[in-house]
């Protein structure tokens, strides 16, 4: 039946330095994991992805936005996590459709249920078993990426939406606490890495022995 | 306020080839006429275009590609369409929401109510003044195509596809006569040329004169 773990957070929360350890982790227990990040992870996501990371495409409308993200989405549902979770893999996917809620429902200011009747058309209603909110001050996490030189046409939006996302992110995980558990990730990495593979281990006890074992 | 008029039709029902001597003659008796293109007509919707007209594309899942030819459209209509209306314009689209219900809708088979709140989403409501729906035998249509050389994705569906499209564009004109106009498109181009001149002329009666006269 597979694991499907999402990880959520402001621009540089470290969902991507995270997930690659953890996902190596998890392999030598025995787990077959699969990473994936957001937009993208198809050819066809990543054409799509192309399109909203340009910096060249100031004219973007927020609709146009709301549903490039939905397409690269849907694709990597169908083509990628679906088949992968029927075939028992725990998959690690660097956003999801959490992310529309918080950046274009609380941060661009989108009617909340018409992203989630949207969500739920582009997805064919798959939701994540469990969702790591990263949870970090905006100004801090954009520090980290500018630092790293990583910067998108989104980043270019100003503190104030940031700082509306984050608060989202958090009002998100407050509503489904089941699903959601918020990390503080102004903590040193490796902290943060420990408190991924706790609940992650704890998740999986739950369910079968890994494909090893 | 303008008037916006989109042309709908099978592949090869010959679009492409009536709207750009309709414009010219508009031009000459004095309008101010845009012509577009769907999916396309800005440089974003044109990045898309290219997603959805490769023909590498294959794996490209029915929501995936609904939701590229709306985040097409979605920026169409904010960028181009609504401003030129806004400035008096005629606007001539080849191809508009219709398409979509006639190709996904009833050629794929997706809800017609999904979609119609998925169109309503991303043209934010805007319907054209009138349709004219270019009407032919898809096996005539689509062999014009092949001699002329242009053959997409789309194209390389089967002949049944393209006669539920047929078939679904003649429903969508029966139910709204006083927005659609049915020509027939297996009569010779000039006599098309002169049905849709006509049509918009008597259209165009009922409006304001033309900005220069």
């Amino acid at each position: 039946m597979g694991l499907f773990i999402t990880f959520e957070g402001p621009e540089g929360s470290g969902k991507t330095t995270q997930i690659h350890p953890l996902a190596d982790y998890l392999r030598t227990e025995g787990w077959d994991v699969l990473t994936l990040r957001e937009p993208g992870g198809t050819p066809i996501s990543e054409q799509v992805r192309a399109i909203l990371m340009n910096l060249a495409n100031t004219a973007m409308h927020p609709r146009t936005e709301i549903l490039l993200f939905l397409a690269a989405r849907a694709q990597l549902v169908e083509e990628v996590i679906r088949p992968a979770l029927a075939q028992g893999k725990i998959v690690l996917c660097d956003r999801y459709a959490d992310s529309t809620l918080a950046y274009q429902g609380y941060g661009h200011g989108t009617d909340l249920d018409t992203l989630r009747r949207l969500l739920h058309f582009a997805t064919g209603g798959l939701q994540p078993d469990l969702t790591f909110l990263l949870d970090v001050d905006p100004l801090i996490g954009l520090h980290r990426k500018r630092k790293e030189g990583e910067w998108n046409r989104l980043d270019a939006c100003g503190e104030q939406f940031h700082q509306r996302v984050r608060d989202g992110y958090r009002l998100l995980a407050q509503a489904e606490p089941q699903r959601w558990i918020i990390v503080d990730a102004a903590q040193p990495p490796d902290a943060v890495q420990s408190v991924l593979r706790q609940h992650v281990l704890s998740r999986l006890r739950t369910q079968t022995a890994p494909n090893s074992g």
